[in-house]
């Protein structure tokens, strides 16, 4: 018929299957290494989906209990679907990548955004809190997100990717393991720890190899957690659907990857796994400009936000200094980290007096579309952070009254089966 | 005429002269002190202007050197309009603020940016350009500023009070010089210093007082460099005309001090002095809500943003992590301050591809609508903060081409007199 | 496995086949009438999905000539899918409708543009440029639209139901007969006419109905050209998918009917089948206010829009008044159709200059993001309207420059294989 | 000092007085002719302030009755200050004019809104409603504008020259006057009149000038009214503070004038004089592109908005279709104008419903920042317009809500003294 003809759907580089555990599937890595061999190439211009494992690779389910949070390996961590090999790239060029569409599987439609233990895995308030594990379970309706665990909000999604960067070169890999290694021998102890070094235990490339490029990768392999100079875990909310992403480019190829797919996620992604994490597809399209590090001067990615990106103009702003207003009083020296976690603490305060639980309002500034812009950076000594609530999100009016707020009853979110919190 | 009938203009309850140096002038201080008494009294309700001299109380010329920038006595800045006591405020009271206007003086159409000495002053990237001083002079044309220093953009400005805030309580008072003068103790011979004591020389309270309550004032009263629980000098871009904010009370009559309008601010106002600085008018309408620290777990100032702010949505927008990529390429541990540093200086790099100088794209980043956002600050050990750059503030098309970016020629900001960059 | 348990799809309640012809399939209607019996029952809170084929039913393909547009049967249009009935609404309730996604099939990544011709399905220039078909193919890459017929724009769509409405009662569809008639009986023998009566010919709808029913649905029910009271074929873009909207229920369980899925379109959707013309999926949730009706004083639908449409802040707006200042200068009386008109013709003329043909611009004007709002319209006789090209569509900046407007060439659009134009 | 060295106040080219009526005032005029001569002349990249009293010349007072509305003399509108020539503006150019900044009088901190009264003036619903006169009069706090008349609602102005134009060409005067005496020979006796002829009784030009020509202007003055080719009475919100027009030239010198200056305006401005009416001073920037009107096909004004219009995301959105659904029922045939008055009056209902009067909800539909756009211009026989409500501007929630909507007591607006509605 008129409509069949010419109807050529976008082909899927990558398949897999959000309900199979990771290990089992192919196409899949959870190390950064320049010699993991790319499992499809494309050429520039070339529209194409790949399919994503949720980051813990199928660890977490949609259940009333955080016991599977608690128990996540994340030695497993992240499940990145890739490499995928652009034709023509090669080092030094800039690989500009078209971040098209993220969106869920339709049979799996939920995420979920987690607290982890203080000791496996931490979060910005892992020591604070104490933290225990719990999490809340959205259910995707279309744009929106739902939770039964946090009632009173519904928020469209700023779907993206939380991490997503080209393969790293020899020299690369060497100058992060050095430095990160450094930094840990600056800590020793520290829990959670301050970074990860590599690790052979849980690490995984879903792909034929030799023996020996296996054990290598696995040896020397960065881990995924942070973010670094290929883009990486970088998980900026605004690195969403309809964005455009200029990477430079360390080995031919470029050898693209991407896993950790966020429904939504607040600026700061506060409690570790604190966006909407989700399995899903996303949908690229790449093309290359040469000599592009040079050119654009590219130490690390830079991109064009998406035009479509909700709008909840209505806001209701905290802010934070970097002195410890919440515990102990200690001054901080122009430190934005503090600062940050003073306004955030500011908000949970807030959160709590219209009657969320701690644990809901740590959620909850994770996973909505919270914006936390850095106010102010030289007034020594004190950072000024900000971190704003979209009043829009809240199903009833949130601000400030005359007569003081209101405290609902929202019930709680989903904690361990042993009740501990 | 019929038109004139009822035509009452707002008062103003603090007249200056943007000309003539503050410590000539009543109305203004430059320390915070529970003694300070108000200079007027407002009712709730009623909308008042209040004037204000720029930062450094007319230190700073509009001319093509920056030796004025290079000389500032710093003893003797903040220069405040205030305090201004509102009627039946009291300790415990969140005192909501709508500011309402904030402009320049006719007779005063023009601001400026500075870079400040190393030595004097300081700012984000101070050791790093082991910088001297540089500024930029900016033209206010209706809502617009442009700049003969920084030539090829025009925008339009997020005007705001740098430093607004009430007074502390003595408690208060002690808190903070205790907090810092411990930080200070901390870092003693840093350059710049990590922080400031309270310090009698440039002392200033333009009203008259007892000597004993001069005295007490000026050695015990805080310096205004840093944001604080009372608000302060937080340069918080968004704290715009239009918004409303509500502090908390911590004296009777609260006592709200103003001051350090910007006519326009990057989040971060990295230079130091990197706002768009003007003398101008402020326009106030402040009511109280009893209770109100209590009400909304007041720490510190929250507020709603405008609805007029600048929409600019075409950015381009680039990454920083907690490493120094740009220098020695140390790991640093979480920590947010060298995230937005790093992404700082990518952007600054960027900018001087397409021609501008270090020092000039320093300034823009200081003065224009730029946006910084903490991306994640969980994803050990890496913050990840991004900077964003408005492109419709330039005049030209500055996104990545394939052929590369356009290398214009726009100069030279004000630089010393003697040359000396 | 963990992911597996608990992973309920949303389901689809109506599913059609977008490459067979409407008049095969089941669970589709093309005229509005009470007596079309629900082909499915929803409970309220329940998400659902429904799939529709393009408004025209198969009849028009992703090729390079206009003669299927030509074709076109305008008596079997347009194909909706439904009705819905939503338990427990009556009429004078209130339903409310959340858009919560629209999208097309994975397997028809495309859509089209049409100009109609003169004697066939009009525009609004059908009279002025005496058209002839012409259309645009556009392919779907995530949420953005290309198109091979228009080179040089990109642009986010604002996808919703062009056509979505509850089903009249007998006493409302009377009433929209008569007074259509009534104008018909106006302007008899208009090219194209002005209306269109009730036409069994090309009448369908897809599920046994006893022959008297369906003889009585045909020779009476509503063609579904025009938006009514109960919403039908609106056109409105920013009916979008996160919008909620307000429906006045007539007949028991509300009988919801939608069709025509847009991926984009411009305010006025002018050259008739404006919009990016699609088959594909809507996902809602309904819900119901008892009494709506006369609680909300609801004639006609309202609705709050999505938080997610495109912004594309910059853009160039032409104006329009009620003078055919592009033809014969006649003087209008306050005619905001006219004013429309005008500033549309003043867009084309300005995209003319740049190098795209009057097809092209026309088709553009109809499909991409365009605003038109209504300036003034009491400044006797000329009302005044405005319509906005927004800049970040296009690939090149085709602001007015002082050297004047570089003319590119763009080719052309699909025309008919004849050539004729 | 440092800080007066250098300080240029941007100069006034034409000052007036808003307490003095306009025709005992220089520099004003109230009719458009080419042979009224420059009251100024400016070169091209000049700064400059132009004062403007409001449209009726001082007619309107600040008090509690409409008499004076009802009684305004419309031969002696709108008072415009100007003309101002731009050196070196020949006919065919295009005249750049950057509109930098609109505020009122600091003296004069208010404006109104008015119905006017059927037999004078008359409005969008002037016979609908039969209109007498009533009037909101609407203090100015800095960007806020608020009503004692209209209580419950505060917004910020999108602050415009309700009025701007270049002065017509002989030719083209003879054009407008021509065209709109047709369309008065064709409607006579109107009630209101569909156009206004040239009328010497009230024309005023506020210079001196020979006996001769100002017999000439005052006898064949086109009236100003309406918007027409050069801009003109074209009362288009978005043409605001920050935005850049491009008009085209047609005589010498361009010779632009404005006045009409609006606080706040809706789209539409349905109730005559439905703008927040003000005093003030608007400031410019001219520049010129020669031939501008053939490289730009400029057939009438274009124009970029500004970047600080306010941004009220969230809103509730009203459909109007162009049928008399208020009224008789009457089908009309793709009329705009009755689309944009039903979706109106179905605001208007909704106001009603939440406790606005009649005359409350047209004078804020009217002066509100509310937007209008034709949805759809094509589905014969009905066009489709939505008017949107900005949510942000009221006290308190209007959303639909289960329970219905709450009605307060809001009073009423100023009415006459003599208490006819």
């Amino acid at each position: 018929m008129a409509t069949k003809a010419n109807s050529v759907p976008i082909p899927t580089l990558i398949e897999v299957d959000p309900f199979i555990p990771a290990p089992e599937q192919k196409g899949i890595h959870n190390r950064w290494h320049p010699d993991i061999p790319p499992v499809a190439t494309v050429k520039p211009g070339q529209s194409f989906h790949v399919q994503c494992v949720d980051w813990t690779g199928a660890q977490v389910g949609n259940n009333d209990f955080a016991d599977d949070l608690r128990d996540v390996d994340l030695t497993r961590i992240h499940n990145l679907s890739g490499p995928i090999a652009i034709e023509g790239a090669e080092p030094g060029d800039c690989l500009v990548v078209d971040i098209l569409d993220v969106k869920p599987f339709d049979k799996m439609p939920w995420g979920y955004t987690g607290i982890f233990e203080l000791h496996n895995g931490g979060g910005l308030f892992a020591r604070e809190f104490n933290s225990r594990a719990a999490k809340a379970i959205w259910d995707f309706n279309g744009i929106y997100a739902t939770s039964r665990h946090i009632p009173g909000v519904r928020f469209a999604g700023v779907s993206h990717p939380g991490l997503i960067g080209t393969a790293p070169s020899p020299e690369l890999l060497a100058t992060w393991n050095e430095r990160e290694r450094g930094l840990i021998a600056q800590h020793p102890n520290e829990v959670p720890p301050v970074a990860l070094p590599p690790e052979p235990k849980g690490a995984y490339v879903g792909q034929e190899l030799p023996d020996g490029v296996r054990k290598k990768i696995y040896e020397e392999g960065a881990r995924t957690v942070p973010g670094r100079e290929h883009g990486g875990n970088c998980d900026i909310k605004n690195l969403s659907r309809g964005s455009r992403c200029y990477f430079p480019v360390f080995v031919k190829g470029a050898n693209l990857s991407v896993g950790d797919l966020h429904f939504s996620q607040g600026d700061g992604e506060i409690s570790f796994c604190g966006a909407i994490e989700m399995a899903g597809i996303i949908t690229f399209n790449c093309s290359i400009i040469k000599g592009g590090v040079e050119k654009f001067a590219l130490k690390q990615p830079i991109f064009m936000p998406s035009p479509i990106d909700p709008m909840y103009s209505a806001r209701l702003i905290f802010e934070g200094i970097s002195v410890d207003i919440h515990g102990d009083g200690t001054q901080y020296n122009m430190d934005a980290t503090v600062a940050y976690k003073q306004a955030a603490l500011n908000a949970i305060a807030y959160l709590m007096k219209i009657g969320y639980t701690r644990e809901q309002a740590y959620l909850l500034l994770s996973a909505a579309p919270v914006e936390s812009h850095v106010g102010a950076i030289v007034d020594s000594p004190n950072a000024c952070v900000t971190l704003a609530l979209p009043l829009g999100i809240f199903e009833h009016d949130i601000l400030p009254k005359e007569e003081g707020l209101v405290k609902k009853d929202f019930g709680q979110c989903a904690i361990r089966s042993d009740g501990v919190l």
